[in-house]
């Protein structure tokens, strides 16, 4: 049964992608349409040459009718009830009348249907609504490449309409960092647990966050959970304050209890307008695009770099090692072989 | 008077390394000889072409006889008592027989003859002894400039048997990231102060530490010194583990109390036994040569960028900020401008 609304769906999507050109797609994306929607981002992920032209001239069509969303990141181990959250907090600002993007960041997940489907029935209630939309997980062989997808995908929700945009991340990698650098608010949801309050929270992690949310506040883990909170906003205390002077705050919330969604729902608009208020709204965002086009510049730099020959650069990485060279004369030698190289059109 | 002091400096060191050529530093700098130490250095920080080229000689003859010493990074806000405690803990080390070589990075000072007899008086006991070595102020137009001197440096001291390098640097700028990267151990000493234990901390910097050290530790002060001590070591609790499995320690410290000084000194002992015994102290050296072969390369496309037409570059920019160019489209193009501009052998 599963199979066959995904052989639906991946045929309905094909269709639209195969038969409709970046200005169709456009103007369909602009009324709102999900199915045009989600061909636009299949389109924006391919790898082919011609469609990463035509998702370029889609993007460019999109461009002038966003920015106006608040883009969440959400990040948190796995378990601590990422989806639960996101389908909570989801449905609540839809009862509000907003319309709700979700996309998924997983660059270690392999590009399956599985997800596509787990995606959609782990947030089946949220997934129901008309105002939702449920993108399955972003995958791409590097970071710098889901980065970009990313990028233009939020940008092709927002003139889709949508108010929020929740783009969530496991705890892997370089992938928060990623998210935070392209998202206006980052919450971090944690567990509550006696002693192993940091338990597979990175180095860094908690610097990023603009709230932290103690999941699973309720039933017996309700004491042990509040105590938690006081013990993350203590720690929040020894981090300095960020460049816009938000305070952190830390939430407790629980699945089956309203009130804690509501105000972490507050709080996200506390934060909106203190920074808009503070300008830091369009500052940050403008960091940030100056931040990925040098991500970008070095990632083509970096390819560059890796065209080089293995064994060579081998030999001098071993060189550096043993102190035969400093690292710095290695560097010399390094980019005067990239340049060599582009200039023999390698 | 100090003034003659400085000319008599100036004139001597001018002399020896206008005089000897690198073969004959070495030979000295082996021996142990500290104005031709210190005319190494100034050779290592001379722009000039012929300068670097000799340079170059110099720290090659050099490397094989360095990486023998310990490397301790020590930062703190001004006024923190970075000066005193150096002069405490470089005499102690002194009087245990160590030979202990102290230089201070600042990159945001200008390079005046005051910083050099600034640093020999304010650690005036340290100065006088044999087995001292003090050096000016670094500085240069750019941080990656002041690293590539610094690490040299760094080599020729240990090539001119010190054991212990001392490496001072004021909280300022990316300064303490840089001088983390290039020391086995990283010191943050830190004022005790009800309520205001954190101003002038920045993000990140207690996260690198591998000790805080609380100064001014006596008299009156005391009370709230041993609190500031529980409440960082607390703090630290918050930090995940260093890869190397170090737990960063806290201690209280002040230049009237020997023990407390030796104190620190034994806990140093401890980390680098630790690291050893770990095979962290070679591996993190080696991560060190590669991050700055990587921040060096970085530096040189850094470089070709900034030699790109301001005017274009500050349109596209400015294209980004309007949404008219994407991120990645505006890499694209600089990036194709890069390569273009040194095929044009610019």
């Amino acid at each position: 049964m599963r199979e066959d609304i995904y052989k639906e769906w991946l045929h309905n999507r094909k269709m639209y992608k195969d038969s409709l050109s970046a200005d169709q797609l456009f103007g369909r994306i602009l009324k709102g349409d999900q199915l045009a929607l989600s061909s636009a981002i299949t389109l924006i992920e391919s790898q082919a040459d011609l469609d990463r032209a035509e998702a370029s001239k889609l993007v460019s069509l999109c461009t002038p009718f966003s920015g106006k969303s608040i883009r969440i990141g959400i990040t948190g181990v796995p378990g601590v009830g990422k989806s639960t959250f996101i389908e909570a907090i989801g449905c609540q600002l839809i009862d509000s009348g907003k319309r709700v993007a979700v996309l998924s960041i997983d660059p270690s997940s392999e590009k399956t249907h599985g997800s596509i489907l787990g995606d959609k029935t782990r947030m089946e209630q949220l997934a129901s609504l008309n105002n939702a939309f449920i993108r399955p997980t972003a995958s791409g062989s590097t970071l710098g490449g889901v980065a970009r997808h990313t990028r233009e995908t939020i940008l092709v929700c927002e003139a889709a309409g949508y108010d929020v945009i929740l783009i969530e991340t496991v705890g892997v990698g370089q992938s928060e960092t990623m998210v935070h650098a392209m998202v206006d608010f980052f919450l971090l949801l944690m567990l509550s647990g006696a002693g192993d309050e940091l338990q597979g929270i990175k180095r860094g992690i908690m610097e990023m966050a603009d709230a932290i949310v103690i999941t699973k506040s309720d039933g017996e883990n309700l004491t042990k959970a509040k105590e938690a909170r006081q013990i993350y906003q203590r720690a929040l205390h020894y981090f300095p304050a960020t460049s816009s002077a938000w305070i952190p705050e830390v939430l407790n919330y629980s699945y089956q209890d309203v009130v804690s969604i509501q105000s972490i729902i507050s709080l996200i608009e506390k934060f909106q307008k203190h920074q808009i208020i503070s300008g830091y709204f369009e500052i940050n965002r403008q960091k940030q695009a100056v931040y990925w086009m040098r991500e970008a510049l070095l990632t083509l730099f970096d390819r560059s770099l890796a065209k080089l020959d293995e064994i060579k650069k081998i030999d001098i990485e071993n060189k550096v090692f043993i102190g035969e060279l400093s690292p710095f004369e290695a560097a010399d030698i390094l980019y005067k072989l990239i340049l060599k190289n582009t200039e023999d059109g390698k």
